[in-house]
């Protein structure tokens, strides 16, 4: 089914759609910089991404494979700081929700 | 560097962090599901994601990856609902943030 391309303009696909998840972090990580609001930002999706990733970097440590662990690394911190941030602004949303009495 | 581990043991290791990184995004959509708020969410972050995910996709099938079809098609199917759910919701948010005059 696979059409017969070039081996290397498939591993160009392979590593640009490695750029494009990788840095895809970026935006929100800025975002969330500028604003310090992080309400409709998931804790349990970092806290299961960043597990997932980690669990990435190891896999390509036991492979060595230098793309894995580079994406991975840049991945996992782009999506801790968006965690780390999420954790440390949450106390200031809750307190912020709960009605005044 | 690597220490001797058993191939089926890297294997499993790679199989979890696929599991991980791809459900991760089902908290972040039942989370937007349930609320309808999706401003702190980063536009920007599921455009650059989504973009990444299909060419993975693409990667996938070029090479006749069967786990990396599955993992990227689920991955897609989760991170296109939340920028799906963001676009619908989007102006919404544009006119509640905006002044009354």
């Amino acid at each position: 089914m696979t059409p017969d391309l070039p081996v290397d303009v498939v591993e160009l696909i392979g590593s640009v759609a490695g750029v494009f998840t990788t840095l895809a972090f970026l935006p929100q990580v800025l975002q969330i910089w500028r604003t310090h609001s992080t309400r409709d930002v998931s804790l349990g999706m970092y806290l299961i991404f960043c597990s997932g990733v980690t669990l990435w970097l190891v896999y390509g440590l036991l492979i060595g494979s230098v793309p894995v662990v580079v994406a991975n690394a840049v991945t996992l911190a782009l999506a801790s700081t968006i965690l780390g941030m999420k954790l440390a602004w949450r106390k200031g949303e809750q307190a912020a929700a709960e009605p005044v009495v």
